[in-house]
């Protein structure tokens, strides 16, 4: 155990915020609620964000940007998303500072630049985006409209937790605008389907889709589609959302377009989001208490390479045959640093590359050199393994997708095991209290129920997964009939 | 020329305007002063960043992300920076909205949400980033630190213009911290190296390497180097500026580090940018009345394929061998598209690609194919070609590599057509207003003196050109003695 951060049995929530600052993906700042995003977070980001670009490119989209402020007459003009959104606003008023005669070398804010209309810092693009489609659609001819875009968005948390929680965050939010209801639908199960495979397949991260509940809605949205993912805490987190937005936005924007046979009608539209959040998922659904454990696909540095040498001469010896092998890794594209600065131990060399998550660390002494061996250890399972010289490429290249796999299975694993049915309020009371986890249970469908249950316990329905089973059964709080269980978890 | 645009001849300002419209590279938004940049805009950005990017990772830089607001605190504590940027500063006042309870369905700010310390939306990093350096650098071991930034920033502008002057922008901001002085040094001129390779090798666009004079210094550097561009019109553009901070920053932010001898020392900056302006710079340099040109190496699409056909069966012979020939170009890693769709005429598509500034169009017939021949034209010079079907790949790449050395060429030819020698006040005034340009004159290094030229003519000095040779000379407004010409210029 790493002896920087606090263990998860000790204190999961410590651990996190240990972890997070230790192995420097992020660190506060002197804004509330705001965080820095460190070099090495940003660089796991950046690949997140790149694989994501491809696949929304890939699906026929493209990127644009709209401005980050809403007039306030725009953002309240789709009210239940204004409504939703309208608590947790930064809003700008003025457009000027200017010396404060009272307190020399200080600024005020000059009271003769305030704007005539408030500008909302955008929580979301919906307002914005609506009023220029506006004057982008005019025909079928220019729909399906197909747009992401890449941005900073800003919510008033009162709360804040790194990349769970922030004031603001980073994410990227597709707006689309389609003829038809099924074609929005389709394009919504699109986007759902493209980030479970993000998700799952890069991310290693095993999620459940669902639709939520009205409760849990986006603001705006006539249905929320969702991917859930479990923690290790037994906690569930929300990875990704994909809106069905009906006509909601176009009508009250008024963006209408004639179709085929020259009537007017109101445009259906999708939104769907993913954010920094994700890198929150990512540590809390596979670390341990050594240190991040990251997916080879998405890690910033897959293989270190750690020289174990005493005095000068063994030293270029190793230099050599480390070269040699970097080149021969890079040219399989895979990403590797050679450490041989000597500030530091071997030993805490490999703590700091423990704590960073990098997946595989070669140690390379010159009697493994004469042996033609080195010794190779894996970050998720620790396993070392003494491996030949010939072919270590290969070797390693096979490992980390065998790392990305194994990864990916125990987490399934863990997910799986921690889906529980519940039939009764005590059992479900007790599994929340004792194990977490998902609950599968009946619920009557209504929101008040919901509040009820959200109340008494803090579980909320995280989504009513796609592919369950039509079952009879009664609600676990008010007993009234159900046909289908819900997923039911405190969630992040 | 297109009818849909206004000639530069006619109205330079408008042909601009509208060529930025019909190109759909940005569009006008609901916010004041902020721009929507359009897929087409955004897709060249894009490529733009993704070069800049990799020369930033290149030269050692890693990139992380902080937050938008400055707290007001902060902002002020380095004096020449905040009184440089406090007019034009958006504020931050309150952090909700709620119902107003006088107009239902309508938003007002909550009155109760004020913020104890009003944030400022970053017009620009330094201060948030060197509050944040404070934490992270307390020993030469952390020094240096080479940190880029890709983020939306705001000042607030009275006079706008798309892409050139916007209220929001997106840019990159470099921010770096050094053990001594003449590290510092080393990184602003290396970082203005940087900036004019991608001028020059990637848009084309030649630049003058120089230094700004005190008047036109970034506020809160010690000295500001610059790379200037010439417009079509004669006025300069200042394309990029690397700046350096001395240790101002370190002192208004106490930011000390332990050197080698354990002695605590102010830590030296720099800080350097670009932004989405260097597009209105590459419109404003190349383009003609017809359209974009766009250089091959940053084109959102460098290569269409346009079939010439009547009737369905010819049609498809000649997707097919249009098929052939995406595949060819594709392997090469020339970006291309064929726009076989129906709804327009090769004519209309012509226009509009030129319009575009797709620097290659291939138009492809069946006789065409019968000859094993196809139309290559390319936008630059609208030379139109029958060139071979065989090896037409590499003929194209080729083609794209000409292309761009000749818009370079072009617009180096202009540059240098367009740098003037004044020795006299009325040299001076006659070149600028008949001639504009750049023009070389002497000036007795006085702010007073610069202001007053200014005032006169509105021409600024773009820059004391870098590799200038010294020549006594006398002040072309006052007469004072003067060793060095410096660069006049009207600029955007």
């Amino acid at each position: 155990m790493n002896k920087e951060i606090t263990s998860r049995s000790t204190d999961y929530a410590q651990w996190y915020n240990d972890l997070i600052l230790k192995a420097q993906l992020a660190d506060y700042s002197a804004v509330r609620g705001c965080m820095v995003i460190k070099p090495y977070g940003y660089a796991l980001w950046e690949n997140m964000r790149d694989v994501l670009d491809k696949m929304f490119k890939d699906t026929g989209h493209q990127n644009a940007y709209f401005p980050i402020f809403v007039p306030k007459s725009l953002f309240e003009a789709e009210e239940k998303n204004a409504e939703g959104f309208a608590k947790e606003c930064a809003v700008v008023t003025h457009y000027r500072l200017k010396n404060d005669p009272e307190h020399p070398g200080k600024l005020m804010v000059d009271p003769e630049a305030k704007l005539e209309e408030e500008l909302v810092v955008r929580p979301t693009s919906e307002a914005i985006i609506w009023n220029t489609y506006k004057n982008w659609i005019q025909s079928y001819r220019d729909l399906p409209l197909l747009i992401n875009q890449w941005a900073n968005v800003v919510r008033w948390e009162m709360r804040t937790r790194l990349f769970l929680r922030t004031a603001e965050f980073l994410w990227q939010e597709g707006h689309t605008a389609h003829a038809t209801k099924e074609e929005a639908l389709e394009e919504t199960m699109k986007m759902l389907q493209v980030y479970a495979d993000f998700a799952e397949n890069y991310m290693a991260l095993p999620v459940i889709k669902g639709v939520k509940s009205p409760n849990e809605r986006f603001a705006g949205a006539e249905d929320t589609y969702c991917i859930e993912a479990l923690m290790q805490d037994g906690k569930a987190l929300q990875a990704g959302t994909s809106h069905f937005l009906g006509q909601n936005f176009a009508k009250a924007f008024d963006v209408k377009f004639a179709d085929k046979a020259n009537k007017m009608e109101y445009v259906w539209a999708t939104s769907w989001g993913v954010s920094t959040r994700l890198i929150g998922a990512l540590v809390m659904a596979h670390s341990d208490d050594d240190g991040l454990i990251l997916p080879p696909k998405i890690a910033p540095l897959q293989v270190v390479i750690v020289p174990i040498y005493k005095g000068e001469d063994t030293k270029s010896k190793i230099d050599e045959r480390a070269e040699m092998l970097m080149k021969e890794l890079k040219t399989t594209g895979i990403s590797v640093k050679y450490d041989n600065s000597d500030t530091a131990r071997p030993g805490w060399k490999f703590a700091e590359y423990e704590m960073k998550g990098v997946p595989v660390r070669v140690a390379l002494g010159l009697r493994d050199i004469e042996n033609n061996v080195a010794e190779v250890a894996r970050r998720d399972t620790k396993e070392k393994q003494s491996v030949s010289l010939d072919g270590l490429g290969d070797y390693i290249s096979d490992l980390l997708d065998e790392i990305q796999q194994h990864i990916f299975d125990k987490a399934k694993s863990f997910r799986d095991a921690n889906i529980r049915k519940a039939d009764t309020w005590e059992e479900f009371e007790s599994i929340l209290d004792q194990q977490a986890g998902f609950i599968a249970a009946h619920w009557d469908g209504s929101p008040e129920t919901e509040a009820l249950i959200k109340e008494k316990t803090r579980a909320t329905i995280r989504c009513i997964p796609m592919d369950a089973e039509q079952e009879a059964g009664r609600c676990i709080l008010t007993g009234k009939p159900s046909s289908q269980r819900v997923l039911f978890a405190r969630a992040y």
